[in-house]
C-alpha cells in the first residue's frame, strides 16, 4: 500500500482527498475554494482537452473567446436563468487599489467604484447571446457552432478538489440554429460526443438520459446528461448538454430572417464538461495503492526503472533502455525513464503505482543476460518476465488490453450495482446498504421527486434513453408509470 | 481594395481597427475594455499557442494552473512589485447577489462581503511564489519549470483590440532555481524561444536585448525583451523574460537546503507573451487589401474557389478539387473549398484577400480542359496558371516561399527604418519625419532617458544584445557612452 493512503473501505472520501494530494494532481490554494492544478494533474487535463477539442472540431465546431466579466444586469434578462443560477458568484465592484497611507500595504480606492458591478462568469449564455445578437441577421448566418475553453467561478460553500471548486476549468459550447429540430439534433450530437469520450478515453461507462424538470439547467427546455457510477455507489454527473429553445434569443432579442424573409427567434443549445471529469476519472478506477489511469489519458504510459548496484551496470542497462524507448516512441507510446540515483527501486515502484502509470518495466543485469524485462501492469498489479524482442508490440497490445480491462471492470461494477426495485422499502434498503444505481418507477411529478430526495438523499439522475417502456407503479405514490428512471445518491 | 478598409497612408490606426473588425478577428464586447476573440482570430491564436507550447515542452517545461484570484495582501509583499504594478485591477469584494425587491433584477448582497478583497490576477508571481513555498524544501525539488496558459486583467483606461485590453490571454512561465547562473540561463533560453517563434512562425524579425531600469518589470532584477518594428515606424514589445533574482523568494520566504544542507533563498524567473502578439502579426505584414498571414500560422493555408455558370460545371470542378484537397491534406496543408452558391467569385476573392489566406486557387471549365489551375499568392498578389500535375509539391514550395518572403520583407523594412544618429537634432528629426528604430548613444541614466521621452515620446526599447561596443557620446547629455541603445516610439 502506498504511504499513508487511507483505504477506500476505511473512508472513501478521505481516500479520494489523500489520493489527489499524494499523486500530485491538485491542492487547495491560499484562496478559499480555488485549487492549484499541479503539473501531473494538468497533464491529464491537457490530454482530455486535446481529445475533446478534436472531437468538437470533427463535428464542425470552432473555438472563440468571450469576456470573463458579465454586467450584472445581464443575469436578470432570462428569468429562469437568474432564478436558478448566478446568485453565488464573485462580484467585481472596483477597478483600482491605492497605497494605504495609514496601515501600509494597499487598499481599495473608493473613487474607483464601477457604475455597474461585473460578475465573474459562472457560465456565459448571457454575454454570448448578447454578442450573437450582432452576428445574426439572416438564416445565412446560421448555424453558429462555437466552443470556448475557459475558467468560471461559482462561489461554492463546501468545496472538494476537482469535484466542486469555486473556480474551475471547462469548455462551454454555445450554438445558434434556425430550427428547433436542428438545435435538438445538436444537443443529442454533443451528448453522444461526451459519452464517446467518457467510454473510449476515460474508460468510464455512462448512462445517457434526460434530466427531470427539477434537475434541469436554469433557462433550458431540456437538459441531457451522462451519469457515471463511482466506487462508493454514488453517481457523478459527468457532462450536460442543454436544449435552450428560444429562451435566450428572446431575452437578448436575437432574431433572423428565414428563407421567406420572415423574422424568427433563434434556437439555442449549450453544453459543457469541466475539470470535474478529473474527479470522475480518479474515483472510478483507482484503488488502495493509488491512481489507475486509462492508457489513453496517462501523461506517460510506460515508466522504466533500472535495477542495479554498480555504475557499470546502470550504463549497460541504459543502453538497452535507449533502444526500448526509441522503439516505443516510434509507435506513439509515451515513456519515462527514471534513472534518478537518489531513490531505491522499491520507492519508485510505489511512487509510479501511486501515480497510476499503466505499465512499469524493470530491467536489471540478469535481464540483460537473458534478453528479458519485467513488465508490471498497474490495473491488475500482475508481473511478467517478457522477452525484449518485440517488446514494443507486446506493450502496445498490453496498453489496449489495460484500457479495455479498466472499462470492463467499471462496467461490471455498474452492472452489479444497478438494481431494479419495485417498492419504496426495497428502494430505501438498497440505498442504505449498498448504494448504486436504482431503476424504479416514478409518477413523473416534481413533488414525488422532492419527497424521495428529502427522505433518502437520492435524486433522479436521468430518464435513461436506452431502457424499454414498461408499465408499472410509482414506488412512492403508487400512481401509474410507463418507464423506470435512474435514481442514485450523487456527488 | 477591400470594402471600406481605411488605407495605411490615410490613417494607420484606423486601418488597424478596421482590419481587425472586418477580417473577423475580434471585436469590443459589452464589457468596457474586454474583447471577444472571434473564431477566425482565435484559430490564429490557437496555432500560436500550439507552437509555443511545443517549444516550452521541448525545453523541459510543464503546464499547471493557479487561481484566478489573488488575496489583496499578497501584492504588498514585494515592495517594487506593488509600486510598479497592481493598482489598476479588478477587485472582487462580494460573493453573492440577491433579488432586488425594490427595483427588480438582482443586486449585490451586502451581507456577502469578503473579509479580504480578492484581485483578479494581473500577473501571478505572488500567488505562485506563495504556493512554491510549500513545494520547495531541498535542492532536489529544483528546478521548477512551470508555465500557465491563462487570462489576466489589467484595468487599462485606453484600450485597443489585441494591443491593449483589460482582459487578455497569455502564457506566464514561473521558474525556480538553485543558483543565479541557472536562473539567468533560463531567462536567456526563453528569450531565444520567443525570438525563434517570432522569426520562424510569425515571420517577424525581432531585436533581442535588455530593458533599462525604467522599463523593467516591477520586481525584476533584469528584464529581457524582443522588440519588433511595425509598418508605421513604431516599436512593439512582443515578449518579455524576467530575471527576478531572489526578490519573490524573499517576499514569500521560499528557501531550500543546498547540497551542503545550508538554507538559501530560491532564484526566480518569469516570462510571458500574450494575445498582443496578434496585434504584432496583423500590423507587421498586412496591407491595404487586408491581412497577410504567414502560412505557418494561417487557419487555412489554401482556399479554392470554383468558377462556373452551370451546375454540371460545378460538379466536374468539384471532382477535380477533391483530388487536389486530398493531395494537399496528405502533405499537411490545410485547405478550404468555398463552393457556396450565394456569393460571386469576385466577392470571394476580395474576402479571402481580406482574411489573408496565403494561397488562392481558382479553377474553371477551361482549366479542367487544359489540366491547369490559377494560383494567386496573397503576399505579392501575383497570379500564375499552373499545371494540375504536381500541384501539391508546387504549393508546398510556394507556401515556404511566401513564409520566407514575408519575413524578408519585414526584415528589409526594418533595415530601411533603422538608423544611427549622433546628435539630438538628428534624433528628433528622424522621429518626427520617419519614425523607426534609432540607434544612438546614451549616458546610462534614467534622468536622460526620461527627458528624451518627455520631449520626443521615444523610449529606449532595449539595449540590444548583438550590437558592438563603440565609444561615443550621449546624444542628450554629451557624456561618454560605450554602446548604442535602441530608441523608438512604441505601442
Amino acid at each position: 500500500m502506498a504511504k499513508d493512503l487511507t483505504t477506500r473501505a476505511e473512508n472513501y472520501s478521505q481516500w479520494y482527498q489523500d489520493l489527489v494530494i499524494k499523486a500530485d494532481l491538485a491542492e487547495n490554494s491560499a484562496v478559499r475554494g480555488c485549487m492549484v492544478i499541479k503539473p501531473y494533474g494538468y497533464a491529464i487535463w491537457e490530454k482530455m482537452q486535446a481529445e475533446l477539442d478534436r472531437m468538437f472540431k470533427e463535428t464542425g465546431h470552432v473555438n472563440a473567446y468571450f469576456p470573463l466579466f458579465i454586467p450584472k444586469s445581464f443575469f436578470s434578462r432570462e428569468a429562469d436563468h437568474v432564478e436558478g443560477f448566478a446568485k453565488e458568484c464573485a462580484v467585481v465592484t472596483h477597478y483600482r487599489l491605492k497605497n494605504d497611507e495609514q496601515n501600509g500595504g494597499v487598499t481599495v480606492d473608493p473613487d474607483a467604484k464601477l457604475e455597474e458591478e461585473l460578475i465573474v462568469r459562472p457560465t456565459s449564455e448571457t454575454i454570448i447571446w448578447n454578442t450573437y445578437k450582432n452576428w445574426i441577421q439572416s438564416y445565412r448566418d446560421l448555424p453558429i457552432l462555437i466552443n470556448q475553453w475557459a475558467n468560471v467561478v461559482r462561489w461554492e460553500m463546501r468545496t472538494r478538489l476537482f469535484l466542486r471548486t469555486a473556480e474551475f476549468l471547462w469548455q462551454e459550447g454555445h450554438t445558434a440554429h434556425a430550427t428547433r429540430e436542428e438545435a435538438v439534433e445538436e444537443t443529442e450530437k454533443i451528448l453522444n460526443v461526451y459519452a464517446d469520450f467518457a467510454e473510449n478515453f476515460m474508460a468510464l461507462p455512462v448512462v445517457k438520459g434526460l434530466k427531470t424538470e427539477t434537475e434541469r439547467f436554469a433557462g433550458a427546455l431540456e437538459t441531457y446528461s451522462i451519469e457515471a457510477l463511482m466506487q462508493d455507489g454514488k453517481a457523478l454527473q459527468s457532462g450536460t448538454s442543454h436544449f435552450l429553445g428560444q429562451n435566450f434569443a428572446k431575452a437578448f432579442d436575437v432574431k433572423f430572417a428565414n428563407k421567406e424573409g420572415v423574422e424568427e427567434f433563434v434556437w439555442a443549445t449549450s453544453w459543457g464538461v469541466s475539470t470535474r471529469l478529473m474527479g470522475a476519472l480518479i474515483m472510478a478506477h483507482s484503488d488502495d495503492n493509488g491512481l489507475v489511469l486509462p492508457p489513453k489519458l496517462a501523461p506517460y504510459q510506460v515508466v522504466i526503472v533500472p535495477i542495479y548496484r554498480k555504475e557499470e551496470q546502470l550504463s549497460a542497462i541504459s543502453k538497452e533502455v535507449d533502444k526500448i524507448i526509441s522503439a516505443l516512441k516510434a509507435i506513439g507510446i509515451s515513456v519515462k525513464y527514471d534513472n534518478s540515483d537518489n531513490k531505491k527501486p522499491g520507492w519508485k515502484f510505489a511512487e509510479y503505482e501511486l501515480k497510476g502509470v499503466p505499465v512499469r518495466l524493470a530491467i536489471g543485469p540478469r535481464d540483460l543476460e537473458n534478453g528479458t524485462v519485467e513488465v508490471a501492469r498497474r490495473d491488475t498489479l500482475e508481473k511478467n518476465v517478457v522477452s525484449l524482442e518485440g517488446i514494443d508490440g507486446y506493450i502496445q497490445n498490453l496498453l489496449d488490453e489495460i484500457q479495455n480491462n479498466i472499462y470492463q471492470k467499471a462496467l461490471d461494477f455498474r452492472k452489479t450495482n444497478t438494481v431494479k426495485v419495485d417498492s419504496y422499502d426495497e428502494f430505501k434498503e438498497v440505498l442504505k446498504n449498498k448504494g448504486g444505481f436504482v431503476l424504479a418507477h416514478w409518477d413523473g411529478t416534481s413533488e414525488t421527486e422532492e419527497k424521495i430526495k428529502a427522505e433518502t438523499k437520492a435524486t433522479i439522475r436521468c430518464i435513461p434513453f436506452d431502457y424499454e417502456e414498461e408499465e408499472g407503479k410509482c414506488i412512492y405514490s403508487g400512481k401509474p408509470s410507463k418507464r423506470r428512471v435512474l435514481f442514485a445518491q450523487a456527488y
